[in-house]
Formats: structure tokens, C-alpha cells, sequence
């Protein structure tokens, strides 16, 4: 799979965690696979997550009236992005695959990736009615959400006190990759790391290595409601 | 019901949007009904979305390897979180209900409120396991979410492009609301106000006045899978 290009996009602020070796591992196997590896480490690159008037640099398209989401679609025909949105559709663009490596933070991403979410997948570069879905803008691209839980599995399973684990990943892997066309690959998911042994974290990071060995042979999962809450 | 306190969590760029109108709109119902009404405009206030190592005044009890969710429970404990979560977390400890307003961003809350949720909510404050859910330590209050979106009702119906509405709602309302104890009025859903008249959008803003009015009679849903996925 040499010269595929992978981009992680990565929301932790300590390079030590398991999200941390977490993306390591994924950098070094994909690198030693001879892919071409972007990380967008977004605490260390102080990412700003709130969608304000400072993403368009130049003139508003309707100043009397802020509409983002008008704006910044307006922006990016005319090329008026902030740099740091441009910097970030750009790798977005490059990539053949998108890994976002991540602690689940109260059953969804933290807020700084959430904001990358807001604030890169403008309309017009990832997705323009009736271009959503099945034929985003992304198509031809590939997703894979990997995260840690504080939750144990059991308290994320079906009947569980969490409720399915495939619940919460509806929005985040049909609202947003789905939408923009991308194809999503199974979530990878480290259950409670914090509350197992040296041992077992150890054994995590092996089985997401032993898994990108394969990657690029897996089928993206069907992303219809059925997967989610059959 | 004078006397009750109210806290409005808003998330608008702009005053004019429906959005800020559906603010003002309650903020004034509120009132006339003898509430005490406070709002966090978090847009106004340059909101920190962003959890780092800021959020914690004081030392590390780990400063070998920062992990944010024990850190900001120990920093709570001891009386060393940042004075804006302080701010914000008086602000919820005085409320009997909690309205969350803001336009849906990609099948969840705009970042800048996703930031308020991770930042504030910590733990020793909102939960402390075994106290979460129906024992979470926020209980006795109400939340309602409040919400504009870009797609049609027909396209958040089930079996619409977009699934069931409702789906989406599990991390807000059950992963994190009814997480900390909260109990969740239905939400309030005005379906794409940008593709509708002025004089629809002026109903909907009576709508929501209307609703506001017998407000506290209403029963919290029963907030189980069976609500979302039925």
C-alpha cells in the first residue's frame, strides 16, 4: 500500500497517554507500510475550535447578518479561509485515509476536534446539496474513528448502563464522514485503559498494529441506521 | 413558578439569528413567570472550548503525565479550577433548569458548547461514580435542549436521509444530560428556519413562547433506548 497518504488527525494533550502511543504506532506502521503520514496534533498546534467572523479574512458576503455557515461557504469559493482552514483542507484533501485518534469525551469527541469538524468540512469543499451522502465531496476517501473509553465494554453493550457503543457513534461516523461521502472502516476502541494493567494497555497497542497490517483490505462498514440500532 | 432559576447555555454568533431570538424569546417569558434568567453567551464571552493543563490554577497532582479528567477532579476538590468554570459551575448549581440553544453543527452541538460540556461538567461537581445517572449529582434539576437545524423534518423523520431525530439526541441527552442526574424535558426543534418565510419563522418563535408558558408542568421523557431507537 505504499503511497497511499494517511492523515491522523489527534486530540491529546499528553504525548504519554495511550492516545498518545496510540497515534505513534499508527505513524511508525503506516510509515514502515510506505505511506505518507500527516499528523494534525491539535492541542500541540493550539487548534481553535469555536466557528466565529475570523475564519473569513476578508469581506462578509451579508454583514449585516453573521451566518457561518453561508460565510464560510461564500470564503471558500472565493478562496477567503482563514490559512489554518486552508492549511487543514489541504491535508484533508491529499489523504486517502482519515484516522481520528481520540478519548471519547462525554460520548462524542472532544470539543477541539469537534470544532476541526465544524470548521474544515466547509461547504463547497466537503460536501454542496445535493452532493452529500453516497456522493459527497469526500467520496473516495476512507474514515476510521479510534478511541478510549472511560467506560468499561460491558458498560457499552447492548442493555448496558451506556447503552450500545454503536449509539454514539451514529453522528460522528453518519452525521459527519458519511455526509461528506467518505466510507467509514470499523471503529477502533480501547475500552477503559485507565483501569486495566501495564500489561493489558501494552496488548492494546499491539492489536491496533497488528490490525493497520490489514487495513487497506478491509470493507467499510454499511452506514445505515441498521448498523447502528438493529 | 417565581422563583425559579433558570440558566440559558447559548451558543449564536450572531443576535439576530433565530437562534438569538429564541434566547431572547425565553430570557423574557421567563422573567414575565418571576424566573431568575441568566445566560452564558458563550460566543460573547470568547468561551474556552479547549480542556488543557489552563483549567487548573494550581500544581499537578501528576504533572509526569497530565490526565485531564483527574486533574480537574482533584483541582475541584481542593478549590483549583480556573475561575470561568468556577463561574460556570456556580451558574448550574443555582439553576432548576438548564436550556441549551444553539444551531445543529454536524448532528451535535456547535464546539464551543461541546467545550462547555467537557470543561464544566467535572468530576466531584456533576457526577462522582457510583454517583451518575438517576443518582448523577446534578439530580433534581431539568435540562431542554433547544435547537435549529439546516435539513427539513422530513429528512430527520425515520427512514428520512438524515435517520430519526431522535438518534442523534442519545450522547446529548443520555450521555451526558441524564449522565449527571439531570432530567431531560423534550427538546424544542425549529427544522431548518433558513428555508422557510419570515412569517413561519415569527410562528416558530411564538411556538416556543407558547411552550415556555406551561413549561414547568411538563413531565421529563422516560430518557432510555427505548425513547431513541424504538
Amino acid at each position: 500500500m505504499a503511497g497511499r497518504k494517511v492523515l491522523i488527525v489527534y486530540a491529546h494533550q499528553e504525548p504519554k497517554s495511550l492516545n498518545g502511543s496510540l497515534k505513534t504506532v499508527a505513524v511508525e506502521e503506516l510509515s514502515k507500510q510506505g505511506c505518507t503520514v500527516t499528523v494534525s496534533d491539535l492541542y500541540a498546534m493550539q487548534f481553535e475550535p469555536r466557528a466565529t467572523r475570523n475564519d473569513i479574512v476578508d469581506c462578509l458576503h451579508n454583514s449585516d447578518e453573521f451566518n457561518y455557515g453561508l460565510e464560510t461557504w461564500e470564503a471558500y469559493k472565493r478562496g477567503g479561509l482563514s490559512d489554518d482552514l486552508i492549511e487543514e483542507q489541504k491535508k484533508v484533501q491529499e489523504a486517502d485515509l482519515l484516522i481520528f485518534q481520540f478519548p471519547l469525551y462525554w460520548f462524542s469527541m472532544p470539543a477541539i476536534m469537534k470544532g476541526w469538524m465544524d470548521r474544515v468540512l466547509v461547504q463547497g469543499f466537503a460536501h454542496e446539496f445535493p452532493n452529500c451522502y453516497d456522493s459527497g465531496l469526500l467520496k473516495n476517501k476512507l474514515a476510521l474513528f479510534s478511541f478510549t473509553t472511560g467506560g468499561s465494554k460491558e458498560m457499552y453493550a447492548k442493555g448496558g448502563i451506556n447503552g450500545d457503543i454503536r449509539y454514539l457513534l451514529w453522528p460522528m461516523q453518519h452525521g459527519i464522514m458519511h455526509f461528506c461521502g467518505v466510507k467509514v472502516l470499523e471503529p477502533h476502541i480501547c475500552f477503559a485503559p485507565e483501569y486495566v494493567s501495564e500489561e493489558k494497555r501494552k496488548e492494546m497497542l499491539l492489536a491496533w498494529a497488528q490490525r493497520l497490517k490489514t487495513l487497506w483490505k478491509e470493507e467499510p462498514i454499511n452506514c445505515s441506521p441498521e448498523w447502528y440500532f438493529k
